[in-house]
């Protein structure tokens, strides 16, 4: 199906910015002004923080959706979740209504917007507004650049088992690890063991006022928040002073 | 020397995005309405691609630093630029006079903005404003999420010798190729050999007017732009319907 032939409403993954409404981008603060509908990840009870990032530039009156979800989705519960979101969505978009749906950070960056995108993309036309990404946004709350010239730049989720990423951290040069959260304990012993633990920087929040960076080896706590973050380099740091 | 002792100008690391002037950041497109003084990086002739984006956020009169440097630069001339910047630079932040200096994508992200802040960021009060970043710009015009949930995202520079990108790709989930340029018969053997070229996908200037998006196996030239990058993962594609 070409997009000529695609009904009328435009759907947009709109990357809102990893929390400062302040990075927003000017597309997608312009999308926020003109969508009739918008929609937007939140818990069961509580507020939605990408509705939050967004709220200075949501008029009055939109039509809202919010999709509730535990916050540790199990997969059953999560595609019937995202299956009445789609289907609430379809219906705007078929009768004509651009529906702008809100991402925390960007999109595409380990955002679940793509369970939305796998089911509305073919049929209706789409647009992916990207976003910053808590990993860039972390990297400039730390004063620490991510990577340089050959770097090999590694991301890594802290759910991961602790032998994976034992296994990836041996190896990887510039490292980003995310989604933290309940995962430190684990996530420490693995940079100590492979020798990363030494120079690597914690931050939470990156961007929000509750912002913290500090050194790994100061933090004493074992758990950190969701939005938490922990980047090494193998270096040390990146940059040098003769470069 | 604590944030108080500095003089009172102020270095802005400046993301000012992929190219798309309208994925400027609120906040980017807000200091460039107010800071005196701009500079950015260009070729040692013809327009910086960092001015060309900012360019309509940038009012009429501004003290303008253009850093020239050849595109592949040898360390040595690099080094006496950046110095001869940097002195520059710090003689306006001395001064009182706030600068901004613009980076294509995010000042962070494989910048050349590290350089500065690190000859800089010691003496002078500096802040790093993050933008989106060409990764994510890539990953929204090919409609290709990057990673989800535990995928371990690697970042790969085309520059990197034939048996490094085996080695890594070997290994790899979810890739993005950055820098691809003149090594893209390189890059695509690699892919090709570690069982990743069927599903990649090649995209050049991200969310500018060129832009161009196609699978990777169509693609016939042997060459590519500055501004491209190729995204694989070892599941062909990262999302499911199913999820």
């Amino acid at each position: 199906m070409s997009a000529r032939d695609k009904p009328a409403g435009t759907l947009f993954g709109l990357g809102v910015g990893p929390g400062d409404p302040e990075l927003l981008t000017l597309k997608a603060a312009r999308i926020l002004r003109e969508a009739p509908v918008i929609a937007y990840p939140a818990p069961l009870e509580g507020d939605s923080m990408a509705r939050r990032i967004a709220a200075p530039h949501i008029p009055e009156g939109r039509e809202e959706i919010a999709i509730r979800m535990p916050m540790v989705p199990a997969r059953f519960p999560a595609q019937a979740v995202y299956d009445e979101a789609a289907e609430t969505i379809g219906a705007h978009l078929t009768a004509g209504r651009d529906v702008a749906v809100l991402c925390e950070g960007d999109p595409f960056f380990y955002g679940s917007f793509m369970y939305l995108f796998a089911r509305l993309a073919e049929r209706f036309r789409t647009e992916v507004v990207p976003g910053v990404s808590a990993l860039t946004a972390t990297a400039a709350a730390a004063h620490a650049p991510l990577a340089a010239r050959n770097d090999v730049l590694t991301v890594l989720p802290g759910p991961l088992e602790e032998t994976a990423l034992v296994e990836c951290l041996a190896r990887a040069e510039a490292v980003a690890i995310i989604k933290v959260g309940r995962h430190l304990a684990k996530v420490k012993r693995a940079l100590a063991e492979t020798g990363l633990a030494e120079h690597a920087r914690y931050i939470s929040h990156a961007s929000m006022a509750e912002q913290r960076v500090l050194p790994l080896a100061d933090l004493v706590e074992d758990t950190a928040p969701y939005f938490s973050m922990i980047l090494a380099h193998r270096r040390g740091t990146v940059w040098s002073k003769t470069q």
